[in-house]
């Protein structure tokens, strides 16, 4: 497998993908192409014979100066538990600590146990929300009207 | 009327709004909270008698260390025509210059003939496309299968 930066023809390739790696649901619309031109220092492809089978975009935080940001993460479904999604937060984590970057951020969806499993594997910290589901902390309309998100971060030493 | 930064909550008083202010479309998809989060530098917000009349979301290129964009902007329908599109226009094109970026872009739907002509009146150039639509250059699929945008850029001397 090999980790690359992002470049924007990915977009291309992959924004047709990504509904499909999540199973129907419309994800592509939260992944508009700015992303694969202004953020591609940050953000990575892993490629397996040339294949496209994972994505991280991220971005440093341009605000908040010690603190960078995971917006999507995805690997195609027939290669996944092979730590292609480790690798990519590796990649990431290594590029924010260059940055000066001591804490990582990134929210998902409740229902989305696995992602919140995934990210607990990872270090990630679930932050206080205001109210519980199944008792995990959950920020209500947090990303939106009915947009319910866990919130995580992780501190990088 | 008053310019000033973006912050955090304003997301909740303005993701509500949105749709409103498109005439029902469906916009605030576009605008997830991290921009009102990490971005909040380049991001402004126009208050008269503190409601909040209009908005521009933008940042610094991360990657073009040049250019800087413009992902979203909007005014509240009762107070177009009142010059608040221009005054956070040109908030946003000082701040560009004080971080030393000399090209901004942005991307509009063809079918918003409005915005067009609003992005030419304020200096944007359309780049060229791959096909045209009345006569203007348009990138097809550029934000996703069927998802024309047509493409502007201006230079800042």
């Amino acid at each position: 497998m090999k980790i690359r930066f992002v470049k924007s023809s990915d977009y291309y390739i992959l924004s047709p993908l990504i509904n499909k790696w999540w199973g129907g649901r419309n994800m592509s619309d939260m992944l508009p192409k700015l992303f694969f031109d202004h953020f591609t220092n940050t953000s990575f492809i892993a490629e397996i014979s040339g294949e496209i089978v994972g994505f991280l975009i991220g971005f440093l935080s341009q605000s908040k100066h010690n603190e960078a940001y995971i917006h999507f993460v995805g690997v195609h479904p027939k290669f996944r538990k092979q730590k292609i999604g480790k690798e990519l937060y590796y990649h990431f984590f290594k590029v924010a600590q260059q940055n000066d970057r001591h804490i990582i951020r990134c929210v998902t969806s409740p229902v989305n146990k696995t992602s919140i499993a995934y990210h607990m594997k990872m270090g990630f910290v679930i932050q206080t929300g205001n109210k519980k589901i199944d008792g995990i902390e959950v920020t209500a309309n947090y990303d939106g009207q009915d947009q319910d998100r866990v919130l995580f971060a992780k501190k990088l030493i």
